[in-house]
């Protein structure tokens, strides 16, 4: 058993062990991580969860904890420090060394979200007049741990940014070309505010490996590796899902999120939702004759707002999707809302044809025009509005998935009370 | 002006380059691609659009695009021979090399959304017997253009993988030490039946640069490497995104969709739902005669059925999500149902006293009571049912993405329905 788990500690993945530590007591977790030697402790810890994180660095002694800090990658320590409380922010700044020290205050500088704030001060540097064969020498000085050794960067002397060479390159080339030679001169760049999600765009569509952040003057301030692009579209991308849901943004684990964080997070906007929602209250209680008159328009009222709302979600996630992933652009808008109205119809034609004899059973012929009339005008109304809205929010500046499903479901259906009820007071004569 | 346009043509991004083809008219743009050297040519060609790549196969002489679909990437040309019309690709196997051919073949029979269908063939082999000189020089001879290069796969004679060796590795270990000794043989494989998304979240996980793809009797068939696993990554989350808003998955691009994709995409999930709805007219129609007694409870059953609609979308969507991602896994079920009931109680609460005054103003003390607790229970009852049905469909092996926010809406709006006149039969004593 003993021998099992000592095995497990040596050649599991990094990963592998975190996912168990992760499940385990705190205090039990802390007396295992102290038994996995450095530098193999710093990785597992990276990639314990955040929360998991915080409450083990302050169950390690702090001489232990900076001892391991110093030897995690840049970018990992730099989230680390942010997420600790004040006190243990001193701690670590006092038990490390100045250089790393110096590393995560500039890293940690950078705001959640950006391009400074993912990126890694870890990559290997090249001059431009090296050979291939002094380059690879230089390489293999600095032995780099990390992969992102398969692209080195070529800086003047004031650290800006004149090439790349990947690695192959050097090995290929004849030892004695100088690397400027066929060093990449064309590169794609960000800065440190740099949306992550436009880096992590840039990576996929290019196929990058890594990406240079320069700041105006030109000088490299770090490189995000796609493997970090890559998690930060994740992140990115369950944001836009809690969103289109009207869920407010969290990084926390679903699993591991506390009570008052989900109900923070949800309430805004169901209670917002409500006062939309009061309007349509209103709407009907201008028709209550109506209504007195022919309750069975009643029994249709659920039906043709929802299919309202559910045509509307449907358009404004599919924009939402295509915005996020660039797909359609803001100036596409013109282009798009033509194509939108005649699937709108469509859809609209189709769904009356279905609720038209529903209608005609429960109501009679004037009630089933009315319902199916209805239908198709707020099939075509909830499209519009779901399709527009994220376009709309974009044009603001705002953020399109904003246009949630019950965002649109709650304008529509204010919108469906009154055409019901018009349409009902024109076909029925009131 | 033309200096400018073949400027562009030899040193812009292939990428770059494809966005402004696929702008053009088929005709324009065909002419151009001509004008583009080989191999730049098939790599500008594998980032054009799928349809666009379909259309531009048919512009092309059946010779030249025979040859630029020699040197395009062994998962790319796969892809393109599968949206082929049939005599296209007969015409294409006439014309290619017989192992280009079986290359395709090979590639294009493998499942869509499985590893097999996103791997490539393009990988750098070594033998366990080299040192690390000749691992090189074998690198060296088969000079692959790729970044593949980075990861070397050690193979035994019946090509089975024994192991796999990094550049740096080789650049760093002693020349004459066999690579043999410092192999990774604790390796990640998939087999080519899984899941590309399983892919993906394995290559996040344990941040991969290539994983390879093993048949069960341990030979090695191909590798997906990190750019193709991201690309995976994406779609999968458009479909998510299309699944949870009812829309039926399409992999078109939404700018270039045309409408008759579009409908019927939309509106199968449009038309279920109706029926659904019809049950909470049958549901209203039961109690028409409370209602023509108390018409004021209609002015506020769209603010307590899209309540409960909403809170079910937020559970629903934020459990899809944790569930895609694995933060969540099935057996989570009986833990977070708890924690989700005492949320739901303190949205429910709250949204309770939120529409309590409104009741009272509208409908007096007795209203008031009916619509403060019923929007109390519906919350909770939306919330739950939301949560739930993902694991529900996870659990029939369906997609829990098929818990659409209409879905669980219209699910909570019947029995919304029922609970609101239930509860006013109660409190007005009827």
């Amino acid at each position: 058993m003993a021998a099992d788990i000592s095995d497990f500690f040596q050649s599991a993945h990094p990963f592998d062990l975190a996912v168990w530590l992760n499940q385990l007591p705190v205090a039990q977790a802390s007396g295992h991580l102290a038994d996995i030697p450095l530098p193999r402790r710093a990785k597992v810890f990276a990639h314990l969860a955040r929360d998991r994180q915080v409450d083990l660095a302050q169950a390690l002694t702090p001489n232990d904890f900076a001892e391991m800090v110093a030897q995690m990658d840049a970018d990992d320590r730099a989230d680390l420090f942010n997420l600790l409380p004040r006190a243990a922010q001193h701690q670590l700044i006092h038990d490390l060394k100045q250089e790393d020290c110096e590393n995560i205050r500039s890293l940690s500088a950078y705001p959640e979200g950006s391009a400074g704030a993912i990126m890694t001060t870890d990559y290997a540097v090249l001059e431009a007049g090296m050979t291939a064969a002094q380059a690879i020498d230089a390489l293999r000085c600095m032995g780099p741990g990390r992969e992102t050794i398969y692209r080195s960067y070529v800086l003047d002397g004031d650290r800006r940014l004149i090439g790349s060479v990947r690695l192959h390159e050097l090995i290929l080339a004849d030892e004695a070309t100088p690397i400027s030679n066929f060093m990449d001169k064309a590169l794609k760049t960000v800065t440190p505010t740099t949306d992550r999600e436009d880096v992590a765009k840039m990576i996929a569509q290019y196929d990058l490996f890594a990406v240079p952040v320069i700041e105006a003057d030109g000088r490299v301030v770090g490189i995000v590796t796609h493997d970090d692009a890559t998690d930060a579209m994740q992140a990115e991308m369950t944001e836009d899902f809690q969103k289109i849901s009207t869920v407010l943004p969290f990084t926390q684990s679903l699993r591991q999120a506390g009570i008052r964080v989900l109900y923070s997070k949800r309430i805004v906007w169901l209670a917002l939702l409500i006062f939309g929602n009061l309007f349509s209250g209103a709407g009907i209680a201008y028709f209550e004759d109506m209504i007195l008159a022919y309750v069975s328009l009643v029994f249709f009222l659920p039906l043709l707002i929802d299919s309202s709302g559910n045509a509307g979600s449907q358009s404004a996630t599919l924009m939402v999707r295509a915005l996020a992933t660039g797909d359609v652009e803001l100036k596409d808008w013109r282009d798009l809302i033509l194509r939108e109205l005649i699937v709108a119809a469509a859809l609209g034609a189709t769904m009356a044809l279905v609720v038209f004899p529903v209608g005609a059973l429960r109501g009679g012929p004037e009630i089933a025009l009315t319902v199916g009339l209805t239908m198709f005008v707020v099939v075509i109304i909830g499209s519009l509005v779901g399709m527009s809205l994220p376009f709309l929010l974009s044009r603001l500046r705002l953020d399109p998935a904003t246009a949630s499903g019950p965002l649109v479901t709650t304008i529509s259906d204010g919108m469906g009370v009154l055409i019901y009820f018009s349409i009902a007071s024109v076909v029925l004569g009131l």
